[in-house]
């Protein structure tokens, strides 16, 4: 490869801010500012260090890189434009954040080949990072051997202010230094400005003085709008420290070219419009009408195909000799990248009869990990500090993904449920076939929702273990006990929410949980113990609800339970049974997968006509009217719990086999 | 007030370590470990230095101290008891964690005079006190005069490794740090331990230098489990220091005083169990039984209570010649401490009709702001970091809130969304009049989501201030378009979520916001503008929902609709009443208010037996069938967004007037 002299940087970089100059002008929307100031350490990122191969975006061993200010996406796609990869034609970018096109408004990873994670939300882009550099480190120390770097790169990023002021973002980068991270590289775009003004507002932290508090290795390039050189210094210098994650502050000026709107928030999200682009261009020095990119830009730039195709080559030959000479390892590690489970992945997960103890689904769920985890290498997870509460660990292991130990597949989060959600991404988004998984109370489930959202957007099959989830929960109170938070998931799209009523259910909802990779999953799990169902299974979990208890012919009541509750459906049934009324009970451990049965077998279920429905679920009423409609009850919750023992709760707030047989009684009366 | 000597000091604190042990052990559940670390600190910090009035835990010059660790929630009901409250008495504490008692299993305000905020959720309380010292900041600057230090107190916190790790804590001590808060002064325990074991498992930062880092005034004592000296020394030093926040890091023992689970994890959260309690005792040197606490401690302790009301009396002859020197000033104090609204606060809330422009409901909301802002003196607020997209500013006002002008009442929060929630509390929880608003965008209510539900459970009237309310966002696409952010509010209790369908319904909107002081608000506003609606009025919001558009008789179709949807529901029944139909409109402004209703009335507006009912709202179709019920039809969203124009969007996902009146017309046939 070619390095570029000084004039050619500065055309390839004039070219970057240029493209984004006219696709926000063009689009009448989005923000130039980032990209017209990030452009020269954009470039010399992409030019003189990231290994990637434009024509074959998904190669595994690629350098990762995330821009962590995803708002500032035309940066990116000048940057993949650029450098030839297929997923974004200058046509694309003239089609910026219109209907259809491949260049929305912030960069998602289901729309746009090369674009690595959906950033958009700030904080999530560098937290994502830290996954993906852990999804290195344990592949590596997984699969490497001596004489085999087979996983070896680097993830970089490009974060701004905003990303840095993120909790998420200091959560994640605390973890990462403690991790001692070597090869997360991350570009800081310090460029005093952010919406409402000069950061001097809100902002004025010593940022790299808190990055070295959390073990990080920092420089500062004083010039980030025009010296090249010591960008690339800095980052090379980054790259040669691997005891340390990296962070570069590289001080810059947002919408640099612009002579009215550089420097001031003004830039940041609006176009600069025709007058001060025809401004900018004269003060670049910049002769190319709008999407006109100089041949020479291109020439240079796309030097990364041929580099991307010898590099991917290397690598290529590199796992043909692994193959022979570690059949076994690389036999697990391309059925991994394959995204492939084991034949056998789900063998041991048990199954139960009512003469089985009746245990909290948490419990179930930490015999779940312990049957996976031997039969699942992909298995990764962990828990925000509530390993001994979410038993989230996998039994018959021991140790903890360290610095000293990167082979381990327990990662300890710390109290830091949003990193653990955006890692857990990161780890997803990473594509080698690992299959994350954290654990924490369901109620702090609102500490990482933003998070939990991107899994579900990004299509990512993150499993999120979410522990004592009602107001079973018991002493610990109300801020402990949730009582919306299962609603609030269920609302989310593409969230998969199962609330298992028993071990049978809960072995059902791991399968699911596992088979579905493009989905994530929230398991709802009790603190407290339940009876196991005669009539359960790990099948019947698939069809999202589905009939348990059942009467002759056409019923005049149907219960609806889920988790903890599902017992005292089935109790009041048989006990109305007696009564000589006809009841059906349904278990509904999954509603989304309910919903997505057939209209024939949803009304098998729930006929129509059987209007007197009740559901029992200690969690708010809220949405259940779908299946209840105007003409059913509920027993559920509607306000905040109460500190007191979970029985005691459940007793006080309505969850008793009395209060289901009146509620029953007085809808048939 | 006599100051105890080195026995005495002992004396009480192992009053409050035994205090926890024998609670936790009664009720077989809770957190002795911290209250036994933290027993010196909290003895030094409430014997020695807090300003407080036991008899009258509301006294308004109070310090505020804020146990942000609030599962050692026994340290603080046993300060509570020993100094003398009467909401905890040693019966209070025999009945820890038990159903109905006022010492429930973190502390909650709602429960338990004295407790100044409802801690639990990590991070919450140490970020609640950044807005308690805001307030007091803030309310200093307005109504001291050099002759009155009217307003002049300290807020002191106790916190955590856990809350260290949190992000919203370090979200909120970066803005303390930038805003200079002087009299914030956070005492942190530093245990080393965590629920999943020592803290070197996750979390080895350099917390001392990460608070250098925001601008804290930093110390260290190093045996914070006898050292009271050297803690009251400290304490004294940061109260000294009047240009920064101070943080004293106190190294302790978790357990302090037993022999076998101290400086574990397993004393952190389990009683220690009859046969370790007795070690402890022995260990410790105590002789007394359980629950039984030596008159010395008493003696001690107590003088609290003189010293308190000498204060508070001091404090009173003060206000008393203020109101002679300062009449007017006085007046607004009083009345704000009071929790009165002047009488003329809503005197220019805007009205409308349809010959007024049709904007954007954030634009209506910046108008009401402005409105208010001259009446409503108390309100206080600010935007994280989009304060041009929100338009959170008050019109006609300048400057922002920052060290040099704490008079100021506009907040730049940065770009840290969870923080600002938090803030917003400890804004609320000063109990001080203070009305706290705060902006982002909806869809980043997922961000702060934890705060908001404190704001709900604690009963707080923030107001949520949240723009572009769903795909109208256009063109940042779908992580910037709420779709199940709207249900997932509803879905909370006691939270009203407004989503106003013109400029009379945001007027109306905020004057409920306003009014409802033991509720947050959630104002889900647009980006786009929509029409205003003939029949619409501030007062009809009050209903939650209501007729706005009806016909002769019995409807034989209902159409509810919220926010910028309403139109289209209005301009859909116009073309069918054309077509001969019976239709009627139902806006629904607030479903949660609407609830509240009479069933008179909700029969009147919902008629049971007119079953053909659709909602047309663009958020997910979650909680709706509560009105549509098993009949009706939905025009709604069921995944996520897309980046495109606002307008697109719209219409590519249905949002038509043709398509409100194919589905109506289906259901009609």
């Amino acid at each position: 490869m070619v390095a570029a002299p000084a004039s050619l940087d500065k055309l390839c970089i004039n070219s970057i801010r240029m493209l984004a100059v006219d696709a926000v002008n063009k689009s009448k929307s989005g923000h130039p500012g980032l990209p017209m100031g990030c452009a020269p350490m954009g470039y010399t990122l992409w030019d003189k260090f990231l290994n990637h191969n434009p024509k074959n975006p998904k190669w595994f061993n690629r350098d990762r890189f995330v821009l962590s200010a995803g708002h500032g996406c035309m940066l990116l796609y000048a940057l993949l434009h650029l450098t030839g990869y297929e997923s974004v034609t200058i046509e694309d970018i003239k089609q910026f954040r219109q209907w259809g096109a491949r260049t929305p408004g912030h960069p998602e990873t289901f729309e746009t080949p090369g674009v690595e994670v959906t950033a958009g939300p700030l904080g999530a882009g560098i937290s994502n990072a830290v996954g993906l550099a852990i999804a290195e480190s344990h592949l590596a120390a997984k699969f490497n051997k001596p004489d085999f770097s087979l996983v070896d790169h680097f993830t970089y990023v490009i974060m701004g202010d905003g990303c840095n002021q993120e909790g998420v973002a200091s959560e994640a980068c605390s973890l990462a230094g403690h991790l001692k991270l070597g090869k997360l590289i991350a570009l800081y775009d310090d460029n005093h400005i952010t919406i409402d003004g000069k950061t001097d507002v809100s902002f004025t932290e010593d940022v790299l003085k808190r990055y070295e508090s959390y073990g990080w290795h920092v420089q500062h390039v004083s010039d980030g709008n025009t010296d090249v050189d010591a960008i690339a210094k800095a980052i090379q210098q980054a790259k040669e420290v691997t005891d340390k994650p990296s962070i570069i502050k590289i001080t810059t000026t947002i919408g640099y070219g612009s002579p009215n709107k550089s420097d001031t928030a003004g830039v940041h999200g609006a176009p600069l419009g025709e007058e001060e682009a025809e401004l900018t261009r004269q003060a670049l020095g910049w002769s190319y009408g709008p999407f006109e990119v100089p041949q020479e830009a291109y020439d240079q730039l796309r030097q990364a195909i041929d580099k991307g195709a010898k590099s991917e080559a290397v690598w290529n030959e590199l796992l043909e000799s692994y193959r022979s000479k570690y059949p076994d390892e690389s036999i697990e590690f391309e059925r991994m990248l394959r995204g492939e489970l084991p034949s056998n992945w789900d063998q041991s997960l048990p199954s139960y009869t009512p003469e089985d103890k009746g245990l909290a689904t948490r419990k179930h769920s930490q015999i779940c990990l312990g049957a996976l985890g031997p039969n699942l290498p992909e298995l990764i997870g962990g828990s925000a500090d509530l390993t001994h509460s979410n038993y989230t660990d996998i039994q018959g292991e021991t140790g903890s993904f360290q610095a000293e130990s990167p082979e381990k597949r327990y990662l300890h989060f710390g109290v830091r449920e949003h990193a653990m959600a955006a890692i857990l991404n990161g780890i997803a988004y990473h594509g080698s076939g690992l299959i994350p998984y954290g654990g924490t109370f369901l109620v702090f489930a609102d500490y990482m929702r933003g998070s939990m959202r991107l899994s579900a957007l990004s299509e990512l099959g993150v499993i999120y273990v979410l522990t004592h989830d009602s107001i079973g929960v018991g002493e610990d109170g109300p801020t402990h006990q949730p009582i919306e938070t299962i609603p609030s998931l269920r609302a989310m799209p593409n969230m998969l929410v199962f609330r298992p009523g028993d071990g049978n259910e809960t072995s059902g909802a791991y399968k699911l949980a596992i088979q579905n990779r493009t989905r994530p999953s929230a398991l709802c799990l009790s603190r407290q113990g339940m009876p196991n169902q005669e009539n359960s299974s790990i099948e019947k979990v698939s069809f999202g609800g589905y009939v348990l208890e059942d009467c002759e012919g056409t019923p005049e009541l149907i219960l609806i339970g889920t988790g903890s509750e599902l017992y005292l459906c089935v109790d009041a049934a048989k006990e109305l049974t007696k009564q000589g009324r006809k009841v059906r009970v349904v278990s509904m451990p999954c509603v989304e997968l309910f919903e997505e049965q057939s209209s024939s077998y949803k009304e098998e279920v729930l006929p129509s006509d059987v209007r007197k429905r009740i559901v029992v679920e200690a969690a708010e009423t809220f949405g259940w009217h779908k299946y209840i409609g105007l003409d059913g009850d509920s027993i559920t919750m509607s306000g905040f719990g109460a500190s007191a023992p979970g029985g005691t709760c459940m007793e006080k707030f309505g969850f008793t086999l009395e209060n289901v047989l009146n509620t029953a009684n007085n809808l048939l009366t």
